[in-house]
């Protein structure tokens, strides 16, 4: 693995650039910008370095919230296609990390309850307690994407939304969340391919699902509405990542390294005691 | 690592022994049994050769509640004392596997709500739904062990308590659970040692709390509790396991090694497809 040099910051390198229309056709499925090695071989290396700092950072932010609910949390929200690896990254790169810091939420189809409220409110009762990473395997960009795409709600209801989620990240950011948002970025040719490993092995049918090929025969129709979201819902306390994730190992790393960065950025050093260290010190020892 | 001839069953080698009165005075805190090397520095080697067969056999389970509500599932119940090493065994043993298929549900003082309900109701609803490890990080035993050991129910309660978990846990195993049940056996020593490690570590503030003195002061009448527990819950559906935990290496491989054996026993193959795997590979080339 290349010495360490000069760490680059993968919050730099992936943030979608702000200000003009953002296309996906402009984001790069295949690169692995500021990986610290030369390519897959120096992956695994990579991933266990980074785990002791991860797992230290983690558990800084879970012992600040263990007795104050205001404390710090922190949302990563996964987005992209079918393939793009979602739950790859929530086994390979939150795997990381002590699971009773974790609160993982897969938003699916909308049961018959969530329908009769508003699409924000099943995101709400969702949201990470203080101290807690949370983790949402989809989220309120579904309603902004799949039920666009497929023709549920016309134009100015999607830019209503684009709006009401900006003022929800907002009210999020300022109330004490880190919000990480991630575009999972897989090209069409590696979707295809990954489709048919899975259809190639009996071991994985069950991860297959012939809707998945309905959604890839939209593929144009999702990448707009992609583009609009990025280029919409990018806001500075909010931002969007785009994760390269035709490379597995890359997308695994970088989202890991997101984390890092971002439990870093909020400084935290350990709580205090609220007690007499001497005196229970005593007790200990006569007990 | 000493090569492995014969592999010993870690479920054999701890499972308490039904029958007679169980005293906690009996069952050795410091041992290793069945681990298949030579000690605290073939742990890691130990741990990660168990990790992919680990991940493989809860693949499985995850892919059999995917769309089935009757497939199995398993729950993984931890008690003990303070310091006995609850999150530990989260934080090294299920931290193994992939977050996606865990629930982990930590049972506190019970709040008003939770009061006002028997106490198995907030027990029913945490139980873990279908191909997932649910794992309780304490559980219904705290109703007859705290609040026995406090005085807050009589024996003839205490009796009536034990009938009805055999009876609960009883109807969640003939519905698929398979039940584990641990009991973190550390030594009134080690505690004591482990309780001033905390208090001389700023680091290490926060997981101190002046309540476990508390509980250490009445040491004799928890191993009482704890006894009765393990002599009148042990039944052949829902059986105790008591995991030596003065070394904190072995309590976490008995305990990741419980889960295989569990798991392995379930004998789960992989989904059958339910759709046509030809048609798809077609629609899928076509797309």
């Amino acid at each position: 693995m290349a010495k360490k040099v000069k760490e680059v910051s993968v919050s730099d390198a992936l943030r979608v650039r702000p200000g003009g229309p953002v296309r996906v056709a402009d984001l790069d499925p295949d690169s692995a910008p500021a990986f610290p090695g030369n390519g897959k071989k120096d992956a695994p290396d990579a991933m266990i370095a980074m785990s002791a700092e991860l797992s230290d950072l983690q558990e800084r932010l879970y012992a600040a919230g263990r007795d104050n609910p205001d404390a710090p949390r922190l949302l990563l929200l996964l987005q992209g296609l079918d393939t793009a690896g979602k739950g790859g990254v929530i086994r390979h790169a939150v795997g990381l990390v002590d699971p009773q810091g974790i609160e993982i939420k897969a938003f699916k189809v909308p049961t018959e309850e969530e329908r009769a409220h508003h699409y924000l409110w099943r995101i709400r009762n969702a949201l990470p307690t203080a101290g807690m990473i949370g983790i949402f395997d989809r989220s309120h960009y579904e309603d902004v994407l799949v039920v666009r795409v497929d023709g549920h709600i016309d134009e100015a209801e999607v830019a209503k939304r684009f709006d009401e989620i900006n003022a929800f990240e907002a009210e999020l950011a300022a109330s004490g969340t880190t919000l990480i948002k991630c575009f999972l970025n897989v090209s069409r040719d590696e979707q295809q391919q990954r489709l048919l490993e899975r259809l190639a092995d009996p071991e994985k049918y069950w991860k297959y699902n012939p809707g998945d090929v309905d959604t890839r025969l939209n593929w144009d129709a999702y990448m707009e509405a992609y583009g609009d979201v990025l280029t919409h819902t990018n806001t500075d306390v909010a931002p969007w990542y785009a994760i390269p994730a035709d490379k597995k190992w890359y997308r695994n790393w970088a989202v890991a390294q997101l984390l890092i960065e971002h439990l870093r950025a909020l400084d935290l050093g350990w709580p205090a005691a609220d007690f007499d260290v001497e005196a229970e010190i005593a007790r200990v020892r006569a007990s």
